[in-house]
């Protein structure tokens, strides 16, 4: 069995020296508080923290691929009508279990993916031009039916399939995924007879790729969702019982802890060597941001907790941030995502033997170089005192990937029990919507909309 | 004349609360550091800082256009070998000034464009087997020729031409930019008969978006490129002789410095508030990343300088990282980039009046939801103390590109001054390289290796 691991070595003082690096004691003095977030957070397993158990949902999983199997060579497009955790899981699949160029070259009788989670209408009026409605399915995905980016595009394609299609023809080329009974979008399909999957309780929307809000698009576009909830499964087993050391979940979230906590680095970058993982780091963005950005401690304290992600992809980002990574302030911390074995070999032709400075390429391979680049950087990023761990992949495909997304989100879970937040709400994002809602003259926001424009500066300072 | 504009209200204390806002001394206080260092870079303009000068460069761009024009319809696809300030331009106009469905479905007579700007195995491996090189321009891009990931994309994508096209006639398919005399990449150009353009000096690769290294493959895929250069010119102009207050390439340097240094905000997040805009935030992610990001101030003392850029998309991250924003740490400030006129307008048709969660969209437009998330966004971070400005563009052309781009490059160059370090330079890169080079084997890097593996630590800690 293949399984991802970790190498923590460059975190720690001895290696990395003591400005940033952990120590020893308050490292193993995180194993007793672990062991009992741990279990608080698999208390709520049954109860509503549901998506814990998602890798063991195979009747879902059976019904997702009979659906795709039903649609199979029917579209050329499946689009995506979702936005944040509606489309950052699917899009992180795509990168990673796709080719690079599946949308420009897409394999015999798979569809191409697009991931629609902006509405900007110049995003959106784009697509409506490009894209033949009479060729593509819509999945519309929101567990309320209350979001009104997904909502309002939910409207305009629909039209546009109308128009193209027919009324009656055109609820086969939309299935929503939304709550099993209420809600506005759950109605809608009932009046429409859209085909519909289930976002279950308790999986809230960063914690929800591996139900049918990441699995169905997947399987859609040729995905190995077995492999994928395989991988979770094998995970979830991996981190249930293991002790702290062994427990790769429960040193994610600890270092992340201790680190911000302990040693003042706020930022915690996922240094991605490998181009097929770069967007996990923007699905792990938002299940970090999310969850652990709060203002409010679960004993009501003020605490404005939060690290703040940010993605870097090598080696790309070498010839961009890396300056900045190694002689910048004492403010970041450095998962590297490493790929074992790429799907590919590429050899460096020998030539201009003659010029020094490009014959030594000659002969060696892009998987020899890219692994120096690497490697380099990361001895590089250790010698200038920056704290950093490896997570490696033994190679990318649907196991793997399964066994990172679980590992990720109960290590945020657990992250939540040591910085004392509740890891599964967002009241912060509450306020911009009340008061875009008030904006667009939405009933019952008009005292809002007043207190808005009386708040707002007249004499703006503008050049 | 369309300008975008500044508005800086949200920055100061009386509007966003004395934790993090400015106050009115401090800034007033800035214009006169601000004159003395506009003053101090603008006296290297004729000398080693020539990209101040690159909006002025007709003859460079007359060169580019025949050149463009010698190649029209020829090639299906121009993709670009170079990494950092050689792709992260480009793709930035790419996905401003081409529409974001440009490489599916290509204007009449327009390539697509490809930024090979990784060297993962898994990427250019994937590229070889889709991308058909008889109908493909590859545009070299490297000062030294010394770039060892772009010269390994040479040396694999020259021998496929070769064996595609033939030795003589894969020249054809070769455009390189580079050092006007010297270097690896100038003496094969000579040999192998290229053609090529210079990267002239005194243009560092992250300031050379305005010089051929952007130009040239903007103008290949159908970018106007001199609206480009006159809105640089226009920005240039507009900040050459104008006082503090009114001066934008001084007030986004001032803001900057003080909202770190006295108000410890590390975090710059450049929040783009268009889908076309996104990438411009990767493109001033590497310019203020490298350029301000230093161990050493210019006097000697160590100073480990430099905000850490993050990029943000609106509305889509109002579902990932808005929750953070909001109640995470006072450890950031905000950028909104934002669009007065966009080039589409879509209504949101009538449906479902009597669902009251959904019916009041129909009748508005994506426009105005859009704009109203937008601002809606921009007061509930206002009211949550977090300093924030916003650079509005009329709308998105050539023009106004031009002018950001100049405004930010500007900018940088004038934080160097107030943050006391070399905007210019990159020393911390090095050390990566270096063990790059030690670890590929390459001749003089022996003792290098050594080193390196002797300071591996033997027992590594994993799981």
């Amino acid at each position: 069995m293949d399984q991802i691991s970790l190498d923590i070595t460059n975190l720690f003082a001895p290696i990395v020296g003591p400005r940033a690096g952990l120590n020893e004691e308050e490292f193993k003095a995180m194993a007793e508080p672990s062991r009992q977030a741990l279990a608080a957070v698999q208390e709520r397993r049954e109860r509503d923290l549901r998506w814990l158990a998602l890798p063991q949902a195979e009747g879902v999983r059976d019904e997702i691929l009979t659906y795709a199997d039903s649609v199979k060579g029917q579209f050329d497009n499946v689009v995506i009508l979702g936005i944040g955790g509606s489309g950052l899981g699917m899009r992180a699949l795509q990168t990673a279990l796709n080719g690079p160029y599946h949308d420009l070259e897409p394999q015999a009788g798979l569809p191409r993916l697009f991931v629609l989670d902006n509405v900007d209408p110049d995003l959106i009026g784009e697509f409506l031009e490009t894209n033949d409605p009479a060729r593509t399915l819509f999945n519309v995905i929101s567990k309320s039916g209350g979001t009104a980016e997904t909502m309002s595009q939910f409207l305009i394609f629909r039209q546009q399939l109308i128009e193209a299609v027919g009324a009656e023809e055109h609820a086969r080329h939309v299935v929503v995924t939304t709550d099993a009974e209420r809600g506005f979008l759950r109605e809608i399909a009932d009046r429409e007879g859209y085909c519909a999957f289930t976002v279950p309780d308790g999986v809230g929307g960063r914690f929800s790729v591996l139900s049918p809000v990441g699995l169905l698009p997947a399987a859609l576009v040729g995905i190995d969702i077995e492999g994928l909830l395989k991988g979770a499964d094998h995970m979830d087993e991996r981190c249930r019982g293991a002790e702290f050391m062994d427990n790769p979940a429960l040193v994610c979230a600890a270092v992340q802890y201790l680190l911000q906590t302990n040693h003042d680095l706020p930022i915690a970058v996922t240094f991605s060597y490998s181009h097929r993982l770069r967007d996990l780091a923007d699905w792990y963005a938002q299940l970090l941001a999310e969850s652990i950005g709060k203002r409010q401690g679960r004993d009501g304290s003020t605490v404005h907790a939060g690290p703040t992600p940010v993605r870097a992809v090598g080696v790309t980002d070498q010839h961009s941030q890396v300056q900045l990574y190694m002689e910048g302030p004492f403010d970041k911390w450095f998962t590297f995502l490493a790929v074992e074995q790429s799907d590919h070999t590429v050899t460096i032709p020998e030539a201009y033997g003659d010029i020094p400075g490009v014959g030594y390429l000659g002969g060696r391979t892009l998987n020899e170089l890219f692994a120096a680049e690497r490697d380099g950087t990361r001895v590089a990023l250790t010698d200038a005192g920056r704290p950093n761990m490896t997570v490696s992949f033994p190679r990318v495909d649907a196991h793997t990937i399964g066994q990172y997304l679980y590992m990720m989100e109960l290590a945020v879970a657990v992250m939540g029990e040591h910085y004392g937040v509740d890891a599964f709400d967002q009241p912060g994002v509450e306020a911009g919507k009340v008061a875009a809602y008030a904006l667009m003259g939405r009933e019952g926001f008009a005292e809002e909309k007043t207190r808005i424009e009386a708040g707002m500066p007249t004499e703006r300072r503008t050049l």
